[in-house]
């Protein structure tokens, strides 16, 4: 699924030249009539005109505010912190956010200073004024429902943010587990297709030894398992929060017992019972290396990703003068010079999005490094690389399996040829020969172009009965023989 | 300038159910009545549904296709491959979309497999169905004007893709350039505002010998000056273009006479008139090195700029418990929590710019690597990538010249008194004390916090004349005197 | 402990002019008459001459080699593959080498083609030529034990080779996570030390909230220990091992129940009972995304280690013009021009270490996104990378214990001066006054430069007692009162 | 040539265990009384015992700090700040290290914090006792010639440490360059080999149209050359030097007249006309750019370097089941296990370096931006990443010329078939035909396997003569008729 599909402005109002005056420490500041969001919102706007690409952009982290905010409103109404009238607002605006309702008034841009200072602006803002209007009441009232003292109260967007951010990152990285999990069933059906497709195995590009083309499937189908487990532990890693700790882990100006059952509501509102809150939240507050973890690891499932469509490229590289083993399904013509061409699209633009990933790893590795003292002021970047490239590889997998993997066929007739013709086969002779004398075996097939067997037929090597047996597919693929 | 503040998807029509229908070398397809685009666009649209971001988000892109496809109709006329009528047509679609129309046709994912062949028949159906359209006809009458062998005629992917993408590069470039210098300019006048105010320079972060505030504003509009030229470098390597190639270099199906008459007008077109063919047109059609080179040169300008953010984030640290030199201007409420702080917004937006283009420098590197035999497949993200670093730099040094860097203040009571506390004053003596008299005089002032001026008149080590020459701003700022 | 200190080359033997001959499928070849190698490893001399550094500064390689031999030699013993009396000679030989024995004949260099073949071809030709001796018999009588057809028996590079640097990265991990347990027991001395040290806590480099200094050295603490749990789950990845797969996984040429067997010796040899088989060793035999985890979770530790250093390096600037909050020690005269001047080397040096680091994890990913089909030929270049970036992180983790943080000095007087000057507690008002009513205090309070309290007090804004309990250091901190 | 093949520790003098008494800020102590080195250097290697790898490995270095520290001693006595005599001396002692003396005394690690000062040092006092010597003093007797007061007069780390490592790496690329003409040529000379070879060129891994391997190789040669000059580019920059700048590039202790003399001397002593000032040296001091720019023209090198053996390994896959266009020299066995199995073990290991140069640039990158205010403290590791890198791809394309790329041979048999089979010729009848027919030829014969240029004459589309002249060897490579 795109991020960025949706259009990311507001729509121009009807009445668009009407403005509401709001007033911040700097002073005063018009906002559009028809905004939920406030003078914080504004001035963010004003300062990071960089990307183009704003929160709006980001269901999954509009989403987990609004499930923060909510929780924090429920909490503070039970510890006595807040008018329960003002937290019923507060979770009643929150609900209908995370349904998906005014998502165009979250319009700071992705990429802002601040550590997310605006984000969690942006936020309050909106929820305050949807507040507001739940109460009878008109935006900007900020007298009855006040953006910071109460849809803020007892929370610092250096423990909001994180938090949201982990929550949008978990529901990313669920939508990825299934999509690999999707690709690796229909490597495993195709493993199970090919299971008795005999081939010739490569290592270092050479001619190696006997495999069978399930086998080389059912290996991608294997390697992907395998990442669906780290990318499993690394999500679980997310479950750990630091709500609550407030400005630099401390948890100053939030009430006794607030913390926890701000966390109970968070679990029950995701829906995630494992939520817990980091045993040390002055750590928790400054650390992002939840982040790094999870970027390593993304980076480990882009590096697969790309070297099997590396393999799947070469495979079907061809269709004459290549390997040609398999066939990828055409999916558009290959140029636009070369009449009948048709190329590997789909593998390709996996390749690109693995790149892309890659390149965000550093980003992300970067913005880690700058942490400085009881904060991470670069958190944005970190959030805007890892959902872009969760979501670009979630998106790339889908095609890859749906438009590309189903659809492979073998060259059945090429590869039986090619195992027929290698001198590959005198590996297995090797313990009956000894090293020596299967090297000299095989260097004077390659420069005759006689087959291997025949050489050692006629020098009476081996018997018959001991070449069949260890020429056998069996024999050769260390399957069970058929 | 935002890459993508225009909408990214094509408002839909008032008839949005009615299609035409194209056909391609798979098949029919169906594509909406009202598009520009034909059958092999509608294909991609369907195979790369990856970022959300299409070409429409890249106008550069966009004109600079146009023009390649307009000079290409122009030199196909004179060498009388294509009828005048056909080519004056095409030439005029593309001078439209190079004025701006049409954007919402192009239509493709900014990712997508097919080294950019998809983005060249997203071009080549456009500018089709338009010049049709100026002819009299309908939309899809390929048989009158055909995309590929009127629009597309002389030409491959592989020569126009490149060409394009340097094209909007060097636009992107100059775009930079002008922002740097304006970067510049800012700091140089405060470096003239602040050149009579003495601080104490630091090397390791520890105190090291005097300076004055304005060397240390002019080193960074020095170091920027650099950055401009060794940008500049990069930007005339651009201009070595291999249109004319066709599919591998050979140029094969491009008339003779064709490439020099193509060249001859795209110089026009562009207005620049040193763009030059590649000698090694084999070479230019599989080489990525001038974009392994420009993203090299982006990431080092990345690099300065996020040492600076980090300077000026340090110098302005505080109000109280920081070094507190400078002030930046207030931009926004800096907390939500903490009521009147103040953060350095605009340059920790500037420093997360930076580390993304340190990230593309990987992207970029790995899709250049991952070019095979006679052409590079990955350019479409070596181009998004490029291009999305040299908007969002483009757009951060705006913000941080305007934003901040113009409205900086200098602390001048707390510089002096850093400057007359320091033992720093130590180093000047060296010479004439050795440096082992030196290191004991500088321990003993900091053991004891007395002045080390102090201590060397106490022991009558050097006259007060000496005293005198020896720490004048002059000597130690080595700037003539006042 | 250095990779490199000891002599890298082996010794002039007395006689160095006298050579054997010796044969491969190149034909014939002079190796030096002193020499345990042969002419697999002369070749692979010739043939890489590139780094200097050799498999001699790896010993933990070495001896994981060795393991894997002696393993293979008991297993083909007991299935009837390999006389037992060549079985003891080999495992005698082995075993000699396990002890630190011939070393120095280990002399191909790190960085070198072919998968890691040379590695092992020197290994073979070492033991083989060591076992003949014991056996009584001449260096190069392979007709009586060859490197291949016995020391090699049943094994391939291929699963060889992973095998080894799995067992080598295991031990440099375990001296890894021994200096991180080291570190963080060192900050957590410092932490308890520090409990009642308050200081200014600090977001975006700006004055946030009062904190102690314990509390940030105990988040140091904190931090690594939870690197020390995710470097002790990569830990536990490399217990899957490939060995009995051979050339491509399918286990051609190894005996029915050598693989077991093997595994079973291996386990016992290496005293690590949870080794075990990968479950598809066609995929562990081409798939190096363990190599790629541990890179990944080794760069989270780099960048926690750069940033806690960066911090130490923050915290001690000065003296006077700095944060001056602690002291390093002083190591070493920290300037050859400014007498007195100490820097925070060993600080810098770990930074260093850190960013070599991050940058190795950025060849191990593309030496993984380069393997095809069946064998990743890169193994060598990701096992150099991260065998020296374990090593010189202990190494520098070593210094940072014993020669940095235990030595660290709090400047208490200063600490305490800045919490009292600063506005920061405002914050802790701010749910008692409001956002907007605080946000006015603190502004005044910095543009007056007067006491926030005095004002909030000068207005009879909040009592006496409230104000007690609002910034008592209990409530301020989230500790306990002392 | 590898950078630490030499011993890289002293060797054991014959009284080891003799000592001599230093004094430094820090106290007293002992040095072994062969050691030529002082109590900083001693400092140091207790503070760095990080990899082994100490600046003995990197002669270029210690000729290029000698050479900076003769031109000083020179100026300091032509401006009157030094003792002629004592100038002689250190001239003299300085000329030995540069022809190769005394390389074993500079003992610090090549990782080490201080910003490179422990290097100075380390030079400083081995000139110091060295010109002792020569003035028929002992080591030691600072008080007539002293490595601060003297060797080190007028400088500091931070100009004598940068210049000397600008012109350690200009050696280092000048080495470098002259591997990479040897490189080219060897590939011109393939180019001219295989010039009438007719081959299938391939775009994205799929057969697109014919070329010769001449042209192929001649890419090779021609892309390298463009490396050539941009790492000239990059060379010159070197030549921009910072010396007199001493401590943060005010020039403070730098007597009137002295820097200037010193670049002379510079000049003359190096044998580069062209060393300059740079124009601002507080810029100077702090700016690491030119070592950024350095490292990303370099990891253009390496990008086409990986290129071009990935191709060089593609195209030499098979014998059977491969592409098997050309074939590489055999090297080495290349397998343990599959006798006569040839690896292209060449290309690999230089594809290893290029991995390893690619991560390098990160690693500079990152301790580029780790700069702080006046200074960069990380200038250690910068030359370490960059100074390997150099020497290592030095190496690997000596050896890829040498034993790869100059026994390549061709498999014209094969080559010619796969161009008579291909459906790639039919793009070179596109514009006769159009796309759209071109396009349904090709598919059939593809799905038929019948020749192409069959089905355009059985259908009569084209006459003889127009497919003789449209598929010409000239007419599809675009070279001129043989």
């Amino acid at each position: 699924m795109p991020l960025t599909s949706g259009p990311q402005r507001p729509a121009p109002p009807e009445h668009e030249h009407e403005h509401r005056t709001e007033h911040d420490m700097l002073g005063d500041i018009d906002v559009p009539a028809h905004a939920y969001y406030g003078a914080h919102t504004a001035r963010a706007v004003a300062n990071f005109p960089l990307t183009g690409e704003t929160l709006a952009a980001r269901p999954h982290l509009i989403g987990a505010l609004a499930a923060v905010k909510h929780a924090a409103a429920r909490a503070n109404a039970e510890v006595g912190a807040l008018d329960p009238a003002l937290a019923s607002a507060i979770a009643d605006a929150c609900a209908e956010i995370r349904a998906g309702a005014l998502r165009e008034h979250f319009v700071v841009d992705l990429i802002q200073g601040g550590a997310g200072t605006s984000t969690n602006m942006n936020a309050n803002e909106v929820i305050a004024n949807r507040a507001l209007e739940l109460l009878g009441r008109h935006r900007g009232e900020y007298a009855v429902l006040h953006p910071l003292d109460h849809v803020n109260l007892g929370q610092s967007t250096n423990d909001v943010y994180p938090t949201a951010v982990k929550l949008a990152l978990h529901a990313h990285l669920a939508e990825l587990l299934g999509a690999l999990a999707g690709l690796r069933e229909a490597f495993a059906a195709k493993a199970a297709e090919f299971a008795d497709v005999l081939k010739m195995g490569r290592t270092q590009l050479q001619d190696a030894v006997p495999m069978t083309l399930g086998q080389e499937f059912g290996a991608f189908a294997a390697t992907l398992a395998e990442d669906e487990q780290r990318l499993s532990e690394a999500w679980l890693l997310l479950h750990e929060l630091n709500l609550g700790g407030t400005a630099i882990g401390t948890g100053l100006n939030a009430r006794p017992g607030y913390r926890e059952r701000a966390m109970e509501h968070l679990r029950r509102l995701t829906g995630i019972p494992t939520l817990v809150s980091s045993p040390d939240l002055v750590e928790a507050t400054q650390d992002v290396g939840v982040f790094v973890q999870l970027s390593g690891v993304l980076k480990r499932t882009a590096v697969k990703l790309s070297k099997i469509c590396n393999d799947l490229r070469l495979l079907s590289s061809g269709p004459q003068a290549g390997l040609g083993e398999i066939a990828l399904p055409a999916r558009q013509a290959g140029s636009s010079i070369m009449p009948g061409k048709v190329n590997p699209v789909i593998p390709e633009a996996v390749n690109q999005i693995a790149f892309e990933v890659i390149g965000n790893d550093v980003t992300v590795t970067l913005a880690a490094e700058g942490g400085q003292l009881q904060l991470n002021a670069f958190e944005p970047v970190i959030y805007r690389s890892l959902s872009a490239g969760l979501a670009h590889l979630t998106a790339g997998i889908g095609v890859l399996t749906e438009h590309c993997v189903r659809g492979i066929t073998a060259h059945r007739r090429r590869l039986a040829d090619t195992v027929a013709a290698s001198t590959g086969l005198v590996t297995a002779l090797g313990p009956a020969l000894g090293y020596e004398t299967a090297c000299a075996i095989a260097l004077e097939a390659h420069h005759t172009g006689r087959p291997a067997l025949d050489l050692v037929r006629e020098r009476a090597l081996l018997t018959e009965a001991e070449l069949r047996d260890l020429t056998s597919p069996a024999s050769l693929t260390g399957l069970p023989a058929v």
